[in-house]
């Protein structure tokens, strides 16, 4: 069934007015086409999880945007967000905690009963970041006694209201995370074989401090749906599951590539978040660079003199600091993407450093070249360059070499060095970068022109 | 245990040279700490390999690097690789040949059991970045008239052979898809009802020729550690598993940065890849961006003139150029991420223009005001721009508004155009976006200043 089709029918239900019959729809529809829904009739949402029954209304809450959420939250009836948030996985309900004003959750921590208070409380405790933040406590755990049957028994008991129940942990009496076994490996067991026998001792476990891009490495290495998380002393805390990996992957990424593009992360999607809030996400940096590029009216006010006798110099200057500025994109962005991904960490700056030296130098010869080059052939055809053409090529030439190998070095170390100042190394935007090397660009040309054109033009 | 002393017993039982004790060593690890030691002690990649029990080397096999995975096939006798080959999931088998030369893949294939190359072929059949590049064919299915312990049987005989059993697929007689189940359904129903009554008929089904990208967001919004591939008629041909859409997803917006940065992606990990590699990916973007930047001697040129009798309208062309290319960079960043996300596609190009308008303007009126502000205070402090440096500092101002306007809607525009003529819209760079701004910054400033400034000073 089409969007379209969905809509209309909603409409019609919703019309009638029936609750039963608008309820009954609902629950007929998949989760993510119930969402699709609440995007394509906003003035509906909230209405829409009051009529579904609360279990699905919480599954379509939890996937829905952050600010949708909200306003949902804010059109329903306290009793009825009570039931919702009550009904709603922790973590899930944690994340929309994190992300409404301190006092609006303070009143929302009041409509929990006191159970689900102090789970979310408890998840609410852990760093912003962190693999406590993203845990749920609704996990299976048996003991390495216990047999298969008994296993099986509690399975069928608390298995609806947990989370995922395709691992169970085994833990031993003080709560110590012994092993995580797959449901699988119960069916395909004998019930009377104690849970001890399938035990392999090869857990990995996640530690509730630790930072969430550590979570997403773990579950691309081991082939798992969820991953126990302990405390400090090993205590078993809870599991994250790997769907919440996939979003916390996501975001980071996002977050990545806005700041190397030189705005804050948006932390909202484009079309939702209100101009006025987009402006001043991108309105920091660009008075940051402006600030920053504001030097190279002085850097540009020492050679005036130079630029005064020989204007051919100015012709260049778009050409030289933007290819300084390129080769510095390039390195600090390869760098930022290593670093994310852990390729590579601040020890390696060594090794770095050599390659971005030789990849600079390879480069800046490639320019250095191609620049004389084209300003020989260029001055053959229509002798714009002058008499001493030839010299002007080769401060260009040189000026590039120069310009790209510090613009490739600058770009690669500018992120670790941000790392090790604790900062986030994707700050080093590709905008920084090139602005960064713009002054020195400018210094770099002159100083060459002034070594090879001496004597003959200035 | 540490990986040092990981590495020390290992290098202890390699000395001793037992093959069974070895065997079992390693065999005890856990599988990520296997992989750990192959990187720290590549000499022994292959031994590692050829001593553990091929379900488990299969398991450490297909989480390393595709370098890795290479050298050591170079390494394995070919029986060995085999074994392996025939050992490893049909999906990690695939991207293992998908990495390697057309005539390796070739060879490889024929080791495989004719089975096995059956599944393999057919899975080389998808195009590139398609969900049936990613599928296994490992999957358990029942018929809707089974009872549930007849499921359970199923499960019990096939279950150890399948990548994955948390879901079980419901098909009829034609092989059509009806539903998937999760596995915990069958343990909390009694064992003789009918698959029947387990169904919701709420199944989320993906295309096998629908891109990865769709995977990777049905994944994000259904809550599932699975999901079943189905042909255009509905057959259902395979399962694809969340841990291989986490790769995917972390390689696309590696993808998606590099190319940001104005680099070819680089496939490899930054410190693996070769330096004649790394120059490579390099060099093609260099060499355009610098080609389109010649266009800015072009127009400089016409506007020696200028220069010449205002010297000082020199100082302020890298200003004037870098708000445009910054401003750029940010409006192609966040409509490129946004594309990625699926946040905006082609169809909303007006909404986000109108966006891009007014976030210019006010992006623009910002350094319009602070660049006319800074000057006159500049100005008064040190007396640098002459006489009519009110005119000038307007100059500046009005040249900035202009130039970021401009720049803000070519960057927000051009990764859309892109897309619209079936290319990558990641390719416009930031600095690819820069360096188009020059040119028009260039032209857009001169003719302000002529504008402003003729009979003053021009």
């Amino acid at each position: 069934m089409t969007l379209e089709t969905l809509q209309a029918e909603l409409e019609h239900v919703l019309e009638k007015g029936e609750p039963e019959e608008i309820g009954h729809f609902l629950d007929q529809q998949n989760i993510s086409d119930v969402a699709e829904l609440i995007y394509t009739v906003p003035e509906h949402d909230a209405s829409i999880i009051m009529y579904m029954s609360i279990h699905r209304a919480s599954g379509v809450f939890k996937i829905l945007e952050t600010l949708t959420q909200q306003d949902i939250i804010q059109k329903l009836p306290p009793e009825k967000t009570a039931e919702l948030l009550n009904e709603l996985p922790p973590d899930d309900r944690t994340s929309l905690l994190e992300d409404l004003p301190g006092s609006v959750v303070r009143e929302l921590i009041k409509l929990l009963n006191p159970e689900e208070r102090k789970i979310t409380l408890s998840l609410l405790g852990y760093p912003e970041n962190s693999v406590g933040r993203l845990m749920t406590p609704d996990y299976v755990y048996v003991y390495e006694n216990n047999t298969v049957q008994q296993v099986l028994d509690v399975i069928r008991r608390v298995g609806k209201n947990s989370e995922t129940i395709d691992v169970i942990y085994v833990i031993n009496e003080k709560g110590e995370l012994l092993d995580d076994i797959r449901i699988r490996e119960f069916i395909l067991a004998s019930p009377n074989q104690k849970v001890l026998e399938l035990m392999d001792d090869r857990v990995i476990a996640l530690n509730a401090y630790a930072d969430q891009e550590e979570a997403n490495e773990a579950f691309k290495m081991n082939n798992r749906v969820a991953l126990p998380v302990v405390s400090n002393s090993n205590k078993l805390l809870g599991i994250v599951t790997i769907d919440d990996i996939l979003w916390v992957a996501t975001e980071e990424f996002s977050e990545d590539i806005q700041k190397i593009g030189g705005t804050e992360a948006l932390d909202q999607p484009y079309l939702e978040i209100s101009l006025l809030q987009l402006f001043k996400k991108r309105v920091v940096w660009i008075i940051v660079l402006f600030i920053g590029e504001l030097i190279t009216i002085s850097a540009m006010h020492q050679f005036e003199d130079e630029i005064a006798k020989v204007v051919l110099l100015a012709t260049f200057i778009p050409l030289i600091i933007s290819s300084g500025g390129n080769s510095g994109s390039q390195a600090a962005t390869l760098v930022i993407q290593a670093m994310a991904l852990r390729e590579v960490s601040i020890a390696d700056w060594w090794t770095i450093m050599r390659r971005e030296i030789i990849s600079g130098l390879l480069l800046g010869l490639t320019l250095c070249i191609l620049g004389i080059a084209v300003i020989s052939i260029w001055h053959s055809l229509s002798h714009t360059f002058g008499e001493y053409y030839l010299s002007v090529a080769f401060t260009i030439g040189i000026s590039l070499m120069g310009v790209v190998l510090w613009g490739t070095l600058v770009g690669s170390m500018l992120p670790l060095i941000l790392k090790r100042l604790g900062a986030d190394p994707a700050a080093s935007s590709t905008p920084f970068v090139a602005t960064l090397v713009d002054v020195t660009g400018l210094i770099i040309y002159f100083s060459v022109a002034l070594l090879i054109l001496k004597g003959k033009l200035l």
